[in-house]
Formats: structure tokens, C-alpha cells, sequence
């Protein structure tokens, strides 16, 4: 037998592992629980939203229903709940993008439908287009597959789909993929306009690849109009879901509750096939019981509880524009989001919001999240994201207040 | 804009995707949903014994506590649930794995640790060790970061560190994995012997590679005495867990449901730490309220249940093997499984399994999986898993009486 050390396990991790570092925000939640601390850091849904007894009762009423309660309690098929599928694809439908069930697969959230993409489309060395301040999450989920990055602009930019590809041949790379949140984004609550979509599927169609629409915010819009995702823009333009390049990915988690984990993909259904493999792979299938109580919501409350979410967070989003106006110091400027969770901040260009963290959370009680985390680079050193969906409304301007002195301090 | 046609993604995909395919058992989870059919295809736990009552109680109290609901349906941490983490490291402790919190991660099923795991280990082109036949499953989650194999062979076999490594390079590979269900084995119903499992240690240290012990039917013994873990029996040789390089996978979905998707991996601290990781970046946490519903279920009723499905499960065993002695043709030779679900079957050479399966559920409404499907290089036609764990008493005699009779005639 050969001599046992405490050795690091390091150099026996695939290579893919060195791109895989811990999400700030994820261990940002555990200071965040401290009750004294108000947290504009997680993008997480407010609990008091949370239409618990609605889940309570239909959990006892699947439970009740000894047929009903083997189905839900037992293995079941990878692509998801055929009521569910039916459910979204019709609600996927009334936003202009005709399907049918087989063009959706069920996920734990939105997050791992990334996570699924990513497998699907990116290898090694592979050039993915992000914009350049982007969802923490996606480049956690893509970083397994080890792509390089190149900053997906839209608006007011000369790039081409050639520039694109020149930049990546030059990194002896080809572009294989593109991923945006269009709507009220993570990290920075904007929208992009329907020009900007149009370029974004011009742009995609030139170069071939797919892109992944990651839509998690769209139905928290609080004023005017919507903007038509790309996924219908693109139906309207080629015809049908089945000639679509672009892949949709929604979820019941910022409607109704993250904590069950049923989030969806709407694609052609030859992508949801091969996502269904990957599914299966992966974890076999989501829990059938919470897509069954995720099924009652849907089919009961979806439209009431949309509007009442709106009008909570309208609410908040208000008090913190109204707070930033009034505190924040000369030069600092920041986003109007429409809808969704999150206000991006940019502050002097000397001030490190990073470095700054740990002062803020141990001396003021106030947690963000620092910039650099959103960018594929780490660069953007004086910025931040605020979210306005978890905090009190009464403890939104204190906090915001807090966070204005200690950036004049420093 | 270019002109748009409905082409085939095919080759937009990443290679791995290559050696991804649809699990013929999950593809017969559909057929044998016919109530017509007696199945004996996949390892489906009976719903007779999931503890429907109590599991409606639970989520009851449960989503009846507002501060307690608020934590059940809010994102959690990546980790899992921190007393149910607890719960399992007592239970770990119990079976001889001493260990703390920090040594588990919650997953979605063992599934889901295994797909990690391959995550974590394999590289494209690595040699991964696992027994001829294995759980389907498994291969399934360690594609797509595409291993190539070598048969792991325990009794019986003058193979040594050095033919295993000699193998790999003579493929110009390295021996990086190994992976074994050392009790009950899916889909054998075959348990190792301790000293088979010393053997595998002392091959696993002298080729410096973790041995994933994948361990679900491990509570399911019907008799005779228990073997100890692999991990447990390195736990002696090296010390500690934080010395030990074997991972152990566990699950709840054989002992109160496969629904909720609550399994978990015991390992070094570091090799959480790493899992965590990848867990984040895949669906960011498993729903904490199957997390605090299981808990519940640990907590109160464990070994309750586990007695109550072992005493069912034994008698259907019996059942199916008393059928087998009387029925099957001259010839054929079978595993007799101390627990678990499963009996392995050997017919004559010239019967082909695969072949034979489509009428076999069409013509006697009957269904198993041939077991090529199990073999990572699709050998072994003649042979085939039979699952006992699903059909009532009642069928199984029949439906094996059936099988043999179309056996005998093709």
C-alpha cells in the first residue's frame, strides 16, 4: 500500500476547474441573513410576495390525492410535466411566440437552463458574446465549457459581425454564441430597445449562432409599453419557432417563489431534445411535485400575483430613486429601471466599491454588490449594483443615506 | 440580412455532445406507463410505501410557519440545507464515516453528484475505471466530459495498477477516475466483498484517483450482515475523512421518495468546497423546502421506513426468484440479490435481449432493459436487468412466467 498524505487534491481537478470561482453575491447572502444588516446585494424575491398559503394548500391538495400524490412523489420524465409544458407554451404563446409543449424543457430555474447552453453549444476556447456588464450567474454557468469572452455591444457601437470575428480569429477563437438579458437586465435594470434587438438578431444570423434570451424580469415591467422579446421578433421575421435562433429562458422565480426551483427553456425542438439529454444526464428531472404546485399557481394566480409583484416593487424601486437623488454625492450617476430588481450605480471614478465592501457591510449595515463581479474582465472598479426587492420599504432611504456618507467619507 | 433556412443545428453543438444519447431506460419509463404493461425496467421505487401522509404533514407545518416558509420557499445556499447537512453527517457518522456539516453537499439526487463528479475529475481523453456492467446513469453524466473506459475488475482478475495504467497510455491516456456500486449493485443486485473493496483501495492509492462509492440500496440489505463502506474502510487505513480518497454518494429517493430529488456526497472538505462551486454555478440550490421536508422525514421515521421497505421489498424478491427457478428456460443463469431492486439475468448466447424487448412489451406486455444498455461499449446480448421493486406481488409471477415463455419460443 503507498504511504497516505493529506495531499492537495488540486492537480487531479479537471482543467475546467480554474475557471470556477465562488459567486460574491452567493456568499454575500450568508452576511446578508445577519437581521442588523439591510442588504441591497442578492437579487432576491421579497417573502412577503410569497403566496404561501396558495402553495400550502396546493401541496396538501396533491398530497390528498392518492393518485395525484404517486405521481408527483415518483420519478418522472426528463423534458418536465406535460400540463406544465402545455401551460407555458400557451402563456408563451399570448407574448407572441407560438409553441407547441415539445418546444419546452423544465429546469431548476432559469440559471441551470444556462447551464445547460453553455454544455450544449460552448467548447473550449469557443469566443461567447456577453455585454460587458452581465449576470454573474451565466459566465458561472458558461465557465465550465472555458470560453473567452468578447463584449457584445448594440447601441451606439461600430462593431460588425466581421469585427466580431476578426477579434476572435485573432485569439485563434470562432464565435459560437450570444447571451443577453434584455429586459430590466442583472446588473443594470435596462432595456434594450426593439432597434437593438433587431441589430442583435441581424448580428446573429450573419455570424450563426444561436442566441440565448435569458428573461427572467419581462413580466415586472411597472410602466409603459413592452418591448416584443427577440425570440418573437425573430418568429415574426423567419416564419416559425422551428427556424428560430434564439432560445428563451423563463421562470416562476421572481413571480411566485425561487425556492421551488422551476424555471423553463423555449426553443426549436430539436435544441430541447438535446437539452432534454442533458437533463436527463444531469439530474434525471426536476421535482415533479413542485412542478405540479407551480402548475396550480400558474394556472390560478398567475396574472393577479404578476400584478401585485409590479406593484410592490414599483413601490420600492421609487423610495431608492428617490433616496439616491436625495444622498448620493455630486458625479455619481445611475439607472431608471422600468421594471425588474436592480439599480446600477457609477460612482467617482477613484472610489473602489469593492475594496469599500467590508467597511460598509461591518460599519453601516449595508451590503451591494460590487461592479467588477458583472464583468467578464473584473474591470469597472467604481461601480455597484443595487437591488430594491428584498429590503423593508421603510429601511430603503436609511440604507441608501448610510451608503452615500461612507462613499463621501472615503 | 442573410437568408434564413431551417437547418440542422447539428453542427453548431459542442463535440461533447457526441457522446450523448437517450437512456433506453427512460425512454421505457413511457411504455411502462401503460397500465397494461407489468414492468420490470427501471429501478422505480414502489409508491406504496412513500410516506404520503407524512410528507403531506410536513410540507403542512412547514408552509403553516411564516418565518419557516419564508426560508422553505426563498433561493438558500448553494451547500443545502445546514441541519439537514447535519442530520446526514450523523447518519454518516453511524455507519462508521466520521464526519462534520462541512463534509456533505446536498444534491439533486445521487444524479446529480455524479454528473459534479465527473465535472470535477474527468478531462476529454481521461480513463475512467468502471465495472463491465454499470449503472446506466452514470455513464450518461460522466459523457460529456468524455472519458474513455477500462473495465474494473476486482475478483478473479491478475489485472494491477500497472495493466491499468499501461492500458491508458497504450491510448495515449491517463487512469484519472474509478466508480462503483459496491452494494446491490445496479444493475447486478451483485454486493462486493470486503475484500474486494481493500483491493480497490490499494489500487485506487497506487494510482493516486478517487473511487466515487455510489451507495443508494446500501440501507436496503434483506439479510446477512452488512459490508463496510469502501469510504468507511479507508476512513481506517488513512486516518480521517480529510485523508480519504474515496467520495460516497448517498439518497433519499430509495428509502421515502425519488420525487423530492434529496441526495447527497460525503468528502474531504476540499472537494466539497469544490462541488459547491459547481452546484452554484449548475441551479444555483436545491428547493430548501424538499430539503426541510426530507429533513422531517430523516428525522422521524428513518429507520421505521427503511424496515417497512426492506420487508416489502424482500418478499418481492423472493416472489421473483421462486418464478424465475420455476419458468425460465434450461440455461439460464441469475444473480440472487441480498437487497436492493434488481436481478440480473444471463440467457442462451443466441437470444439477443435488444432484439427481443419491442415484443416483449407489444405481444406479452412485459418489459426489462437488455443489458447492453449497461455496458459502456453496448456488449452483452444475451443478457438483461429485471427490476422487482415496482410491479405488485401479484404480477410478478405472471409477468415472469410470460417473459420466459418468449424466450423459449424466439
Amino acid at each position: 500500500m503507498a504511504v497516505q498524505k493529506n495531499q492537495s487534491w488540486e492537480p487531479c481537478f479537471a482543467s475546467r476547474m480554474a475557471g470556477m470561482q465562488a459567486s460574491e453575491i452567493r456568499e454575500l447572502l450568508k452576511v446578508a441573513e445577519r437581521p442588523d444588516v439591510i442588504s441591497f446585494a442578492g437579487g432576491i424575491p421579497d417573502p412577503a410576495l410569497f403566496p404561501q398559503n396558495h402553495i400550502r394548500k396546493a401541496y396538501d391538495e396533491i398530497l390528498s390525492d392518492p393518485i395525484l400524490a404517486g405521481k408527483a412523489l415518483q420519478y418522472s420524465l426528463s423534458e418536465g410535466d406535460a400540463d406544465l409544458r402545455a401551460w407555458i407554451a400557451t402563456h408563451m404563446g399570448s407574448k407572441g411566440i407560438a409553441c407547441s409543449p415539445d418546444n419546452i424543457l423544465i429546469t431548476n430555474g432559469a440559471q441551470q437552463a444556462l447551464e445547460f447552453l453553455g454544455k450544449l453549444f460552448i467548447s473550449p476556447g469557443d469566443t461567447a458574446l456577453v455585454q460587458a456588464q452581465t449576470y454573474l450567474g451565466a459566465l458561472q454557468a458558461f465557465a465550465p465549457n472555458q470560453p473567452i469572452y468578447d463584449d457584445l455591444q448594440l447601441e451606439n457601437t461600430n462593431r460588425t459581425s466581421s469585427s466580431y470575428r476578426s477579434t476572435a480569429k485573432a485569439n485563434d477563437s470562432h464565435v459560437r454564441f450570444s447571451y443577453v438579458v434584455p429586459d430590466f437586465a442583472n446588473p443594470t435594470g435596462e432595456t434594450m430597445s426593439e432597434g437593438a434587438r433587431g441589430k442583435l438578431l441581424d448580428l446573429a444570423h450573419r455570424l450563426n449562432i444561436p442566441i440565448v434570451e435569458d428573461s427572467p424580469y419581462a413580466p415586472l415591467r411597472f410602466e409603459g409599453q413592452p418591448v416584443r422579446s427577440i425570440m418573437a421578433l425573430d418568429i415574426d421575421q423567419c416564419g416559425g419557432i422551428e427556424r428560430s435562433k434564439v432560445i428563451h429562458c423563463g421562470t416562476f422565480s421572481k413571480i411566485f417563489t425561487p425556492g421551488l426551483r422551476v424555471g423553463w427553456v423555449c426553443a426549436r425542438k430539436d435544441i430541447i431534445a438535446r437539452l432534454c439529454l442533458i437533463k436527463q444526464a444531469s439530474d434525471l428531472n426536476s421535482p415533479a411535485i413542485n412542478q405540479l404546485v407551480m402548475l396550480h399557481l400558474a394556472r390560478g394566480m398567475y396574472d393577479t400575483q404578476v400584478s401585485k409583484t409590479i406593484a410592490h416593487y414599483r413601490q420600492k424601486r421609487d423610495v431608492m430613486l428617490e433616496a439616491l437623488e436625495k444622498y448620493m454625492p455630486n458625479g455619481t450617476i445611475w439607472s431608471r429601471p422600468k421594471g425588474g430588481m436592480f439599480i446600477w450605480l457609477t460612482l467617482a471614478k477613484d472610489i473602489d466599491t469593492a475594496a469599500l465592501l467590508p467597511k460598509a457591510v461591518a460599519q453601516c449595515g449595508v451590503a451591494y454588490v460590487p461592479g467588477h463581479a458583472f464583468f467578464a474582465d473584473k474591470s469597472a472598479n467604481n461601480m455597484l449594483r443595487l437591488s430594491y426587492s428584498l429590503p423593508s420599504i421603510s429601511k430603503i432611504t436609511p440604507g441608501i443615506a448610510k451608503l452615500a456618507e461612507h462613499f463621501c467619507v472615503d
